[in-house]
């Protein structure tokens, strides 16, 4: 199907996608939102694939959120690739991409954070601790900005999904948060846009961590050790070529709290490969 | 004019809220909302009388928010009067009054706050480090469930006031703030609902505070050294039977941070006489 069969418009200020949010509304459509940092990869076009299935227009913002990084991060080499990113988009039939820049989110008078407790508290905040304020802060205003019937979050940063639902809840915003599952390459390694940071070699190792997440499942599964199973998963990714691992932790699924007896639970998992931190989870 | 010629409906729940405001909508009301924590006086009827004027339909909200209450503050006595407010309310044409619970506002899972800094900082949370966190949070969250195109303040909560208004422009919220003068006894005391704490012999002292407001108003107006005015002031008050006096200060009357040359002021003070803390503010 040719490009032009989706005619993807651009906006990089607040009146300007107002206008066009705008205009979609004035048909009756329901409109999805997806947030995205850039660097597209098939895991977000299954995110704005799944939004298409699900509403009539498609938003999609690309925003590098610098509120979400801390000072040692990777902010400055964060992949950039707008032009790429849009010619992704126009071929999944996305509606309207926003562009904002930092001036446009936060001019110089911006003063306000949303904080949150809850699925916020340990795993990844124990290691960035800016982060869920940052991610939340950057949502609210999006949401807001937008103004969509739904939003649509990978499950690949779970407890950001949570996070997000619960400031959803809390604040009354009225819009659906719908996840979609984690996209994997071939041999497990989840999508991310900071593979491509990832070296031929470290490349070749990354995808251990996904199978020892499995591992550590068939034991709790087995009603076997966790606490056993995750320290050997540990080992076993130190032997292989990992570096500092930050958390492989069993949570209750809904609440990122302790498990609970009967209730579903989410394998989570954070660590270092050379320069790169990788993060995934599955379903136990 | 009989109550009857003001139908004026009641909502404890969000789905009843939003069924009502739904149906203003449908008829395409512009609906003002005026939060308050009851309690009512000339003071609150002012703001509704005049949102009145700015829009088809006025809600207003009663709430004692206890988030925004310290651990050592006047919650559990702030003075409640539902049945007395409701007929306040009816008499100036209110067209639905929200009265949640706390379970409804705060339930168990409820895990988020707002948190800002400018306008926020110094002055209130000087003394009361929890009131700009509390009033944001429960202000976000009553203005989702209301969605109302403007909602009306008092400035004799001008410190509140500047944070609602930051609040609304971090966080795109799309509604129009409309501040409104302070009302006053004969003798220059702000309105509140706090006053009913007063002694018979502290309610003759409490004008002094207005007064002596005035007084450093000439001075700074006639370029007089402010910081001996509020000396003075602060002498004279004390001299006059206040208790501890937590700030009097000259801001800008726009940031509240440090006064800039040729913009607004605003003089702002909080102290006590006996058991009730007392704020006011003028322009300068």
């Amino acid at each position: 199907m040719p490009d032009s069969a989706f005619p993807l418009t651009r906006a990089t200020t607040v009146p300007a996608l107002q206008a066009v949010v705008t205009s979609f509304r004035k048909d009756g459509a329901r409109i999805a939102f997806v947030p995205t940092m850039g660097a597209l990869h098939e895991g977000h076009l299954a995110l704005v694939r799944h939004a298409k299935t699900r509403a009539d227009k498609v938003v999609v913002s690309i925003f590098v959120n610098p509120l979400q990084f801390g000072p040692t991060e990777d902010l400055a080499r964060y992949p950039r690739n707008e032009a790429g990113d849009i010619a992704l988009l126009q071929g999944v039939g996305c509606d309207l991409v926003y562009l904002p820049t930092v001036d446009v989110l936060y001019p110089d008078d911006f003063v306000s954070r949303i904080e949150l407790k809850g699925p916020a508290l340990g795993l990844e905040t124990d290691f960035r601790p800016q982060f869920f304020s940052g991610v939340a802060t950057v949502v609210m205003k999006l949401f807001n900005q937008v103004r969509p019937d739904l939003a649509v979050f990978g499950e690949k940063d779970f407890q950001q999904l949570s996070v997000v639902r619960a400031m959803v809840r809390d604040f009354d915003l009225g819009l659906e948060i719908v996840p979609y599952p984690t996209m994997r390459e071939a041999d497990g390694l989840a999508l991310s846009s900071r593979n491509a940071y990832l070296s031929a070699d470290e490349r070749a190792v990354a995808p251990k961590l996904h199978a020892a997440l499995e591992t550590v499942r068939s034991v709790v599964q087995a009603a076997g050790d966790t606490e056993a199973a995750i320290a050997r998963a540990k080992a076993d990714l130190t032997a292989a070529g990992f570096g500092q691992i930050d958390y492989i932790a069993l949570r209750d699924a809904e609440t990122l709290g302790e498990v609970r007896a009967g209730k579903p639970r989410r394998l989570l998992a954070a660590l270092w490969l050379g320069k790169t931190r990788l993060i995934d989870n599955i379903a136990v």
